[in-house]
């Protein structure tokens, strides 16, 4: 890691920015002609990509109810146990993030809520590549579950033999998703967006993936098709004070590092002699870990950044605004309570980063590249829109009648005044007797 | 209005698709080169843009402290006074929509909570074009002032005389917010993406326009902005019964239809002579209105549909997904459950959907073009960011280590099991004493 003592603005911006995607413009115009292709040829484009990206070419995509009850009998039993307790812990705090209907009474007589309502059709992404995170498939099912959507599809790309990972559909089962499709990249997503090769179209679409996985969700998003956010590399960014344990950062750093060599990390530490331990413990722990090739890669693009207090460190935590945000620092509630810009953040010395990726019950699917100041994490929320009702009754009407009436004059809406006034006029005791559904 | 009795799917369908919009990819296409003028150019660039489409080229487009007290003195008392009612209801509404913390114990030990924290900038988007919008800035504003964005900066296109209308000025310091720019179109969302032209970059952009400002939000979503949601003209569907009031449901369309030619109106009836006697009210109620130009020209474009109960009127609603839904039937709070696709609905005979414009609490910037099936409205939950925390005791993460580190390895990624594992083993009581920030 390159260390930066007290950086100055123009030095932190540079530390700071995430790599700049070079090819983000070709790859865009690239996916545009492979989803245009998936539109006019259907099946016969996500046919052919599949065979070229993902070197599949099955009959077809769909896994089969004997793959499903294969795989049922594949997963261990402490792998089983394992998926079932994160399945647990993540429904639980998802469910907490069911909200009462609430009906205000902005005046009397006008009342209004709104209601959380299932969106009806969903897809999840699950990534292929290095490893097979049904991880994913809890963080993205448990939530839609909960939501209730109607009609849950998932893709994600085969290994080479054209399986899936019988973990992948263990943890699917455990979501009730039942429809799972073998199919990765831009063709997944287009197949999802269009409803082609056998998928259903989805109304929204979910779940982490590569720069052109997320190129795809994003000109989906362009035409009609929702989607949870963009995603880029993931990030982590360690404050510690010197009261934090060197072992424990390094090991936080590099299970951020090991995703892949494009990881960001970032330490911000107050003390200089914790950041010289911090190198000798990344150094041992590196010697022996199976993805050491990712996370040298990784770190060698790090930075670690020593300031001189804990409000200057989280200035630049919340300047960065990274994925997940780890406080190894005493006191940490309280400087959580100075978090402005984080997607997921962990607190104190017994809180790694893999707890919530993994089981505690927080979701894993964050905003990256700084999409943290704007956009949260995968939530029940995503899965729900909330629809607002309102019921009048005559007399509340007549109270909020000048209100409407006159900021709808003014603002040259005469139509907007009558859908009011008429009603009143009809509802004068001295006029026509109005139908019984008031 | 057409009327399509008892249509067939294809008839349905073809009823209920948005408009073709046969220029989008063009219009596209010629927004992206405008970003990228802004974005190379800066003020130069925004200064012709305004010239060329707002016929404005002042020396400043901030809107100054003296035009800010004249519009102050410019208000009637009248319309102040109804502006400040609406700015009450929405408010109430709104506030009534924060969480409180919750903090789960999903397992002994370990504790997860979620925190809205308000996004830091936030640009407000008001059209102008034929009407002064003053209620779009309260919409926009009471939500942003109730989440607490540190900065919120408005744009609306002026006038032709240069000027902004004072009722738009007068409603947005209702909601605080003391940074207005005279931009409109394309040059505005690019000024708040880029922060060019003396406006200042901010993280989100809000607000409904026309289709080169809803392309615009669309493509600098791509590249780090986010945005509330695409907008398209404004929508309304009715559902009534035979207990429905014809001058009531004729006065809804038209509120819906003087918005301009391009309004979408949809009426889904289950009595014929309902229908008959909307028609007669309809013509009625056009004849002296003052945007009857805009009505007709979107009533000639709009249906009416005949079904035989209310069962397929839902059906059919839903299909649509109206951006707002009437239900002028009797019993419309049990008709209101069956609701799925919806921006915002309108139940009973006394609930014109003027209501909603303006005043009555709920928001009026809503998903249009069926988004309702997978957006919601605008809320206080757009203006803040969900950030998850999580706080393990060494007890908890001991009781949560197997489960972590089972899926870690399966998942290949062995330095997330070791931050769990190294963790444990520091903790063990034989070996070195730990920092005091437990």
């Amino acid at each position: 890691m390159k260390v930066l003592a007290n950086p100055s603005q123009i030095q932190l911006a540079e530390a700071l920015a995430r790599p700049l995607d070079g090819q983000a413009a070709e790859r865009r115009s690239k996916v545009a002609a492979m989803l245009n292709a998936i539109r006019s040829e259907g099946e016969a484009a996500v046919r052919r990509f599949s065979r070229q990206f993902d070197g599949f070419a099955a009959e077809t995509f769909e896994v089969a109810a004997a793959e499903h009850k294969a795989a049922e009998q594949q997963v261990a039993p402490a792998l089983k146990a394992a998926i079932r307790q994160a399945h647990a812990n993540i429904k639980t705090f998802h469910e907490a993030q069911k909200e009462e209907v609430r009906r205000i009474e902005t005046m009397p007589g006008i009342v209004c809520w709104r209601k959380g309502v299932p969106i009806e059709k969903v897809g999840l992404y699950v990534p292929g590549g290095t490893a097979p995170l049904f991880s994913t498939v809890l963080m993205l099912g448990v939530p839609a579950q909960l939501a209730g959507c109607a009609e849950i599809v998932l893709c994600t790309p085969p290994r080479l033999d054209g399986s899936v990972h019988p973990a992948v559909l263990f943890a699917a089962r455990q979501c009730g998703i039942h429809r799972v499709f073998k199919l990765g990249g831009v063709q997944a997503i287009g197949a999802m967006a269009y409803g082609v090769a056998g998928v259903p179209a989805v109304w929204k679409i979910f779940g982490p993936g590569n720069p052109w996985v997320t190129a795809a969700k994003q000109l989906v998003s362009l035409e009609g098709v929702a989607i949870d956010m963009p995603a880029g590399p993931s990030e982590v960014c360690v404050v510690a004070d010197s009261t934090a344990h060197p072992a424990f950062v390094a090991a936080d750093l590099l299970s951020q590092a090991e995703h892949g060599a494009d990881s960001q990390v970032l330490l911000i530490a107050t003390s200089g002699e914790l950041l010289e331990k911090v190198e000798v413990a990344l150094k041992a722990q590196l010697a022996d870990l199976p993805r050491r090739d990712f996370a040298e890669k990784s770190l060698a693009n790090s930075c670690a950044i020593l300031v001189s207090d804990l409000h200057e460190a989280m200035r630049i935590a919340n300047q960065y605004a990274p994925e997940h945000l780890i406080l190894q620092v005493a006191d940490a509630a309280q400087w959580a309570d100075r978090v402005v810009n984080a997607g997921s953040v962990f607190l104190g010395t017994f809180t790694p980063e893999s707890a919530g990726d993994y089981a505690s019950g927080t979701n894993h699917t964050l905003p990256t590249e700084g999409w943290a100041r704007s956009y949260s994490g995968v939530s029940l929320d995503g899965f729900l829109k909330k629809i607002t009702f309102q019921h009048i009754s005559p007399d509340g009407l007549r109270t909020l009648a000048p209100t409407i009436v006159e900021m709808a004059r003014a603002e040259g809406l005469d139509a907007h005044a009558r859908a009011v006034e008429i009603r009143l006029s009809a509802a004068e005791p001295s006029n026509q007797p109005l139908a019984s559904n008031i």
